[in-house]
């Protein structure tokens, strides 16, 4: 096992899914885990689960101290690590920072000795029982720059030793960022998902894999996010206010092309009435979205990349999605990603396997020789 | 290869990804295909592909007709077929269904042997060469009913032996369905993906599998887009107009949780101040889209089942994913659905295998003595 840089003792306060995690990711490499939670059960919990060890008072003081405290209370909280522990860095994992920061002012604590950090995880609920030691492999990890560059790098080496990969951003970048690429998504894929709440059965039957995308994140717990989106209103306001202006660009769209008395866009246009104007204003938000996708970094953060994508039918029989990667095992052709699209009414599904574009025929070629039914399309 | 209901010919008129597929799924079944398209390169290519024969002069009229045209022109084609083919069923695939509707009776169009319809594919774009003959397989496929049951009947028989799902619905109720469960989403992941555009490299950098969930469909075609949601004006106005007074709420609701004072909700719910209710609110959403997103069928079309998600870490070497599942073959136990996860920075990925719950604990232990890394977790 690889030292880790970190020394312990650690001592993790609030030991729920991030708490515990954080705890696991270190005691499973040897690291000393003091455990501090409000609730006894849960420190007994995440004891249990092996992320550490109850705190005590002959324990001696921790060099480091992550306060996984809800978004809340993590200023409240970090303030009264750093008065009791006046030698030690003190690290937290709220998903905002600049709210927290500002708390810890504004109760005198000793700024230099928090560095304010946010692991961007994949998971978000299950408490403790949902921790696991692996949860920020490989995922980014803001730490925010403080003038005691010693402090930060203490707190970089224990993101690395837990195994994400620190990334340094201002308190206000890093929030107007969540905002961006967290709260709005998932402010967007509620309001959509809420729309199916009073659909007639008949629609949300024709539902498709680009529905289940976009709503996928909807399965969210509403208290969580009420932390959340309150604890970054400000900037999560600013990107909704933008969204909700490109919005009603097309509402106004959406009712000059309705109400042009004709059913399609081109003979509308064609009147030269009220609604020239209103198919660009669709394309152009289209067009805009096709950029901004396009931005988003492809696998283990390297540009996007073209793959090609061989779709293969797969029979709902059992063991059938497993015979066909046996076969992809067997063919030596290495996945670079992979979809499961559900096909509702008859029992197949579609796998859709992305491989670079040089393999994709000796890849058809092989699976069609053994048996499957495969066509290919570009991404 | 069982027959088909369907007796040829059947001519398809457009012969784009739409009409192409079309042409190949009955083609592959045995059925004659005439194909027709204004341009005779894309009536050479579909030909090429094994999609039918081209239609020519001397041969006996179809009883069958599909029309693949664009959105905005189908009414005016669909009427054109059935003024030629006085004895012929004519259908449509277009993917709205009041407006093509009302172009065939205001060109007084023989209403009763017109039976529109509409497969929901889960691909729009690729043009031809992106055609499969089992892009409709398990699919949904809208059948209008109408007057003439014979009519439609034949065009259910047509759809089935394509490979599709018929499903009964009127022309409004199916625009105001694939308003809420296509064309809005579409428009919410173009949004959220716009809003990338401009966003520092280093906010984008961040960006997790919530956020490529939600744009995933944001990669789509400007030009198609604008027909569709052109020729579905109305009701994608009425059901994005809900969501934007949704969306109002959620501003109103972080316009008073920033403005408080305070940088956490609770202090400035606590105040008695302004923000009272904002968290409510906010709750709200997210539960409402709970809701909803508890509604979307699950696999095949069944009630939403929960499954169990067991999550194995998968180093990014050659061959790790197939060896993945070429155990999970030997194992046997049935896998329902998966996901595979992108971690940015660091050469691992998360692959979550949804199985029954009963069968988790006998996969998690099969799977970890093949000394994988794995965890479950709680749907």
């Amino acid at each position: 096992m690889t030292p880790t840089r970190t020394r312990g003792p650690v001592r993790v306060v609030g030991t729920g899914l991030l708490g515990t995690s954080v705890g696991l990711a270190l005691a499973t490499r040897g690291v000393d885990v003091l455990l501090a939670d409000p609730s006894p059960s849960a420190v007994a919990l995440a004891r249990d689960l092996g992320a550490g060890r109850p705190a005590t008072d002959d324990d001696p003081p921790p060099a480091l101290v992550v306060v996984a405290a809800p978004p809340d209370v993590t200023g409240d909280v970090v303030a009264d690590e750093l008065a009791r522990w006046p030698d030690a860095v003190v690290t937290d994992v709220a998903s905002v920072k600049a709210g927290p920061l500002r708390q810890v002012a504004d109760r005198g604590g000793d700024l230099a000795r928090y560095v304010p950090g946010h692991p961007l995880a994949g998971r978000e609920r299950g408490g403790a029982v949902a921790a696991r030691a692996d949860l920020f492999a490989g995922r980014p990890w803001v730490v925010v720059p403080g003038a005691d560059q010693a402090a930060v790098r203490r707190v970089e080496d224990l993101v690395t030793d837990i195994g994400a990969t620190p990334v340094a951003l201002s308190a206000a970048a890093h929030d107007e960022a969540v905002a961006i690429v967290s709260h709005v998504p998932q402010v967007a894929a509620s309001l959509v998902a809420a729309r199916l709440r009073d659909a007639p059965a008949e629609a949300v039957a024709l539902a498709g894999q680009g529905l289940r995308d976009v709503t996928r994140i909807a399965a969210s717990d509403p208290a969580l996010w009420v932390q959340i989106l309150g604890g970054n209103a400000a900037p999560v306001r600013r990107v909704l206010g933008a969204l909700r202006d490109d919005l009603d660009v097309v509402l106004d769209a959406l009712d000059r092309l309705a109400g042009g008395g004709a059913d399609d866009a081109g003979a509308a246009a064609g009147d030269g009435g009220p609604a020239v104007g209103a198919s660009a204003a669709l394309a152009a938000l289209v067009a805009a979205g096709n950029d901004g996708h396009a931005r988003i970094p492809g696998k283990h953060g390297a540009p996007p990349t073209p793959y090609a994508v061989v779709t293969v039918v797969v029979p709902d029989r059992p063991g059938e999605l497993g015979r066909l990667f046996s076969d992809m095992g067997e063919i030596g052709v290495n996945l670079e990603d992979l979809r499961l699209e559900h096909s509702p009414g008859q029992p197949v599904g579609l796998a859709e396997l992305s491989v670079v574009p040089a393999a994709r025929e000796r890849l058809e070629t092989a699976l069609s020789h053994r048996g499957w039914v495969v066509h290919s399309s570009p991404r």
